[in-house]
């Protein structure tokens, strides 16, 4: 097996994104089997490295993208359309570099939305971003952790617009998705649990639409028919108790917080974010820019390892393939 | 002080209600300070000894309700008018005791919704046949657990109907029946946290109709104004990470799922129902009827024994009073 090249887009400059990036190569600098190539900027790394008392790597291990026009005058913390446009740069950069082969996979660090828009970049995130570059419009958000793993119908969006969004296709598209990830990871068939909406999941039409009976239900069936060990709709609430969440190899939840509440709760710094759907192997860290503690070393680096870590594991699916453990 | 008198309804006699009941009195038989009587069917209570092998309770610690036709008759597990019934009316009835100050509060065992409905009692739960016999119309649900304390905003309905009922008035209710509730349980002022709405607390308005500028953070400054030690909107997803839940004595959610999600996940089995802005002492178990398992003994007595305390707790709150402890 030849080495896995993954890039680590460096996210926005001002974030906590260029210190993961640091940690992350501290502790994979040993790896045999994966070149690490940090997509970003040199001298953010270097400002990061010397505020935070992180080595800083050889100037192989970084592609430097020139899109900041000062990189000395990024104060750490602090929104700007610079930051926005320049890690929006790294991210493409990347992408395209995974559509021309160059790169095995991604791992991302994260973004600042705010920054982007100031930047005049008008995507949600990450997700939404990758989906138009390589031209996918079938891709779903996969959170992975140890504790708990969902995949979402709906994702970045209102609360009040997800009953417009939650379509039999749509479903059957996210369990499709999930079916075909979650097998490949595990290398084996998963189990899937898929969620209500309504509290209790409506209790036979008490609560809601019956958005359970019309939509849930039959594509559940549907996917049984279609040889994928799955149930539900089962009650929100109960999904994540300790006993099914040992039974369950994912969850597959109606909207962003049905599935990011007990993530966070339970696995919270230890989640990897995945984008399925793609032509590329895409991962990223569950968490945000932290402006409040950026450039001060208190980041913890969990999600970027176990993001790497996930990665390696998705670039390396052939069959006999040990995953690799790192951390 | 004298002795407590705590009714403990029985819930829907062909559920887990009869059996939680049996192994409650047999755990606190020997409390000095509170009197529990079982407010349901004896022979109810006899064929669930009987099947699962509890002892029987004397009967002084059974108030007996002739509401079921035929109690011989009843199926564990099965939906039936009689038993929804039944069930109803030892709920009523002990109301009305404590409305009468012939009991200091009452703990309930599971109703079942579909056995409600098919006795033509058109309630979606306990908490609003309580608001209606008691003629409280400001009432809220408190979930108390030692991992994570919430109260509610919206609860029982669809998830679409959510939006429309998260108003103002509403909000500010639910933030001062927490604020007096913790209190007292806490017998210090409370620390209160309330969610957003929408993912990411609607980033600034990004996500949503901006319910979060408009409705929520006016309400928790306005708390602030009188005096709550309260903070919020926080993104629904980080709200529950574990520094946060550690620093937090209740979170004010908007809707069911956002705040059972993490109860369940964290607290299965352990936590207790409240109906906070009732004139009487309420508690409950937070499982349901759970059929599958009825009358063989399996359920677990853990959220019948928290309500419990609770309810002692919640009864002496006088100054001086040393919470009881008989788990």
């Amino acid at each position: 097996m030849t080495d896995k090249k993954l890039a680590i887009t460096m996210g926005d400059p001002a974030g906590v994104g260029p210190e993961v990036c640091l940690m992350l190569l501290q502790e994979v600098k040993s790896l045999p089997s994966v070149n690490l190539i940090i997509y970003g900027d040199h001298t953010i790394l270097e400002r990061v490295a010397s505020a935070t008392g992180l080595p800083l790597p050889s100037r192989s291990m970084v592609r430097h993208i020139p899109s900041l026009p000062d990189a000395g005058a990024v104060a750490p913390g602090e929104v700007s359309s610079d930051c926005g446009k320049a890690a929006y740069d790294f991210l493409i950069t990347a992408i395209d570099a995974a559509l021309a082969n160059e790169i095995d996979g991604l791992v991302t660090a994260p973004l600042n939305k705010e920054a982007l828009r100031a930047a005049g970049i008008h995507f949600p995130g990450h997700t939404e971003i990758l989906s138009a570059r390589t031209k996918s419009d079938r891709t779903c958000m996969l959170q992975y952790s140890r504790e708990v793993t969902a995949t979402f119908v709906t994702c970045h969006c209102g609360y009040a617009e997800v009953p417009r969004l939650l379509t039999r296709e749509r479903l059957r598209e996210v369990i499709d998705l999930t079916n075909e990830a979650i097998g490949r990871i595990k290398k084996r068939p998963p189990k899937l649990v898929v969620l209500g909406l309504n509290p209790h999941a409506g209790e036979h039409g008490l609560f809601g639409a019956s958005e359970e009976e019309l939509i849930i239900l039959p594509e559940v069936e549907a996917a049984k028919a279609r040889g994928i060990d799955i149930c539900g709709p089962i009650p929100p609430d109960t999904a994540f108790i300790p006993g099914l969440r040992q039974s369950t190899d994912a969850f597959v939840c109606m909207y962003h917080d049905q599935g990011h509440i007990p993530l966070k709760a339970l696995a919270f710094d230890s989640a990897v974010n995945v984008t399925l759907g793609l032509p590329i192997v895409r991962t990223s860290v569950d968490h945000g820019t932290a402006f409040n503690i950026a450039w001060t070393g208190a980041a913890n680096p969990g999600s970027i390892l176990a993001a790497t870590r996930l990665a390696v594991d998705l670039c390396c699916d052939t069959p006999g393939h040990s995953p690799v453990c790192f951390v």
